[in-house]
């Protein structure tokens, strides 16, 4: 589909997103039919490795080959951002946090870096809305659209061309990162506060209550996570109205990019494109946690062909997480029950991606190895 | 506790399989306290990283410090074996396959052999009671107890000296693996019908009835599969007689070494072994799925302090497995729908492990990063 509000944006902003919509194209189901072949051929029974199977073949898919290429360059994106919403008192952690653990991604010395480490990734921290001044760093890419977003419990988070403006730096991040060899693509957040932004754009797109989106986030107490609620429920209302539109054929519709504009974020917005940005470009594209489903929401809305292109990594704690998960029909490979955000369930769903690729790559048939198939 | 039918085993044995129980120490539970207060200093928000933090932990308190060694010498070990209760036709696959998938193993082109390259794991198979000839093989270590288990639905499987000499054989292999160098051990298993044994010896050790039990294996129908859960329900009647004993203390119990010998196998008596040698040469040990799991309920029976060392990796989909790993208080790291054994399951899981360990080691805490903690 096409967002009924692209006319109102910045034209050429809507031509680069019309044309990123459109690269991405359903995957071929010969290829699915082929890798199924060959994974009952392997020395194995079959169906043994369950999902491990289901997910070697969508990379045969994505890959356009049987057996498919095994990913051996990992590249970890963080985009951090700032959000309004934080005046309401919606998190514990006062709003400076985001630099500082910018910072802490400099340094080496996060979750993610360490994870980074482990799978051989490079890792990118993207400044897409940090409202603090950040120092020069090499790892730092600066796509500053604005100084954090303002506060969606009381009008639109941002306009629309500042929507697609971050998620046009998610899509070039994500070409950029491939073009310079990465075959897997992980998409991660920062930024305090924006469990409630994304709690507000998934129950706006999946049309579900604050009740069922709004969670603990970092970790809320229950006087906070009733505030929380409120909010994510007030802006659900507004947005119910502001994102109704009519399609050019007259039928009602929403416009997900107003209700990412309404109540979203930057880094919500960027991770949206960079999911987009990595199915155009062929790799596979590893979603976390509640941040990232908030941007794969608003991806599959406009994009609905990009579903089959994302691996789900894990199953967040946050409810958001759930919710999204099952709108957009994945079932994550782990649910070890992280909330940390940075892309740290991603990363550390790495190692199964490669490791599905590389039983297809590697195994021996029945018939090389000379072993009897079960009868019947 | 000591099984009480340690004194009619051949006294050597017995005093081997004392002592090696007798060295599996309860975790330090101060240890399990330092690790936490450790985890709530890092740059992150407290409990985030969910299950990764309490792998995290019981490595700390496995190897005594905080934060603990990352892992980075996993070893695989396969215990291969042959089973009499084939000749009942519960598996459709015929007993040849279990000699030449030892033989796919030695040439490198069966799953485990991608996902040990993966990991960077050393791989061996063991022999302890293949029925079929084996070629000589550098990886492929000879300790056949005998030629196959006897038909459990009629008889017992094998003598309760044999049982304990398997056991025995597979906490050598983990010694020696720890002894040359791995910190990190997974069990696997090859065995043509062993899903039969390991729903027997699971149902047994947990009393539960063969129903709740017994699953379809690698692939058997609804018809195989009633008839599979008749003899297994033939094999618990028999063993609730054959295994029920009276301590010393004259209360009545069970000897799980009486289980193991009646309804086992070989393989599953080594795994067995295996985890109570790695537990007492201090070095976690992944649990893989429903073959293993039947090893570590006879493991735990025997000395229930294992169980705090032993790491769970995967929900295979046998009934079974989900039956042990509730009895045996172990919450897997993942749920893909695994089937296979090999260990495959586990190798998959070896990455989490490293993770848990890496992130306790690496990462920065909230005084050196200078990042502001959250407040209240």
């Amino acid at each position: 589909m096409h967002d009924p509000a692209l006319h109102r944006l910045d034209p050429e902003a809507a031509a680069r997103l019309t044309a990123l919509i459109d690269r991405i194209a359903p995957l071929d189901g010969s290829l699915l039919t082929r890798a199924a072949a060959h994974h009952d051929r392997l020395t194995k029974p079959r169906g043994s490795l369950g999902r491990i199977e289901t997910i070697g073949a969508q990379r045969c898919a994505i890959a356009g080959q049987v057996p498919p290429p095994v990913p051996e360059q990992p590249a970890i994106a963080v985009f951090a951002g700032d959000h309004g919403v934080l005046a309401q008192g919606v998190s514990p952690w006062p709003q400076e946090v985001t630099a500082q653990m910018v910072g802490t991604f400099c340094a080496g010395g996060a979750a993610i870096n360490a994870l980074a480490r482990r799978v051989g990734a490079t890792l990118t921290v993207v400044d897409v809305g940090v409202a603090t001044a950040l120092a020069d760093h090499p790892m730092l890419r600066r796509h500053n659209i604005r100084l954090g977003t303002a506060d969606l419990a009381v009008g639109p988070a941002m306009t629309l061309d500042e929507a697609v403006a971050a998620l046009l730096v998610g899509a070039t991040v994500a070409a950029e990162l491939v073009a310079a060899g990465a075959d897997l693509l992980v998409g991660g957040d920062m930024g305090i506060g924006n469990t409630t932004p994304s709690a507000a754009v998934i129950g706006a797109l999946t049309r579900r209550p604050a009740s069922a989106v709004t969670g603990r986030g970092t970790g809320v107490d229950d006087d906070m996570l009733r505030h929380k609620q409120d909010i994510v429920a007030v802006a659900l209302a507004r947005v119910a109205t502001a994102a109704a539109m009519t399609t050019a054929e007259g039928e009602s519709t929403q416009s997900p990019l107003t209700v990412l504009a309404e109540v979203g974020g930057l880094e919500i917005a960027a991770l949206a494109g960079f999911l987009l940005g990595g199915a155009a470009a062929g790799v596979p594209v590893l979603v976390d946690g509640v941040i990232t489903l908030a941007g794969a929401t608003v991806a599959a809305a406009l994009c609905p062909a990009v579903r089959e292109r994302l691996v789900a990594a894990h199953r967040s704690s946050e409810p958001g997480a759930s919710v999204a998960l099952a709108w957009l029909g994945l079932d994550p490979l782990i649910d070890l029950g992280l909330r940390l955000g940075e892309g740290s369930g991603a990363a550390l769903a790495v190692p199964l991606v490669q490791a599905a690729a590389a039983v297809m790559a590697e195994m021996a048939t029945f018939d090389a190895a000379g072993v009897t198939d079960k009868a019947g």
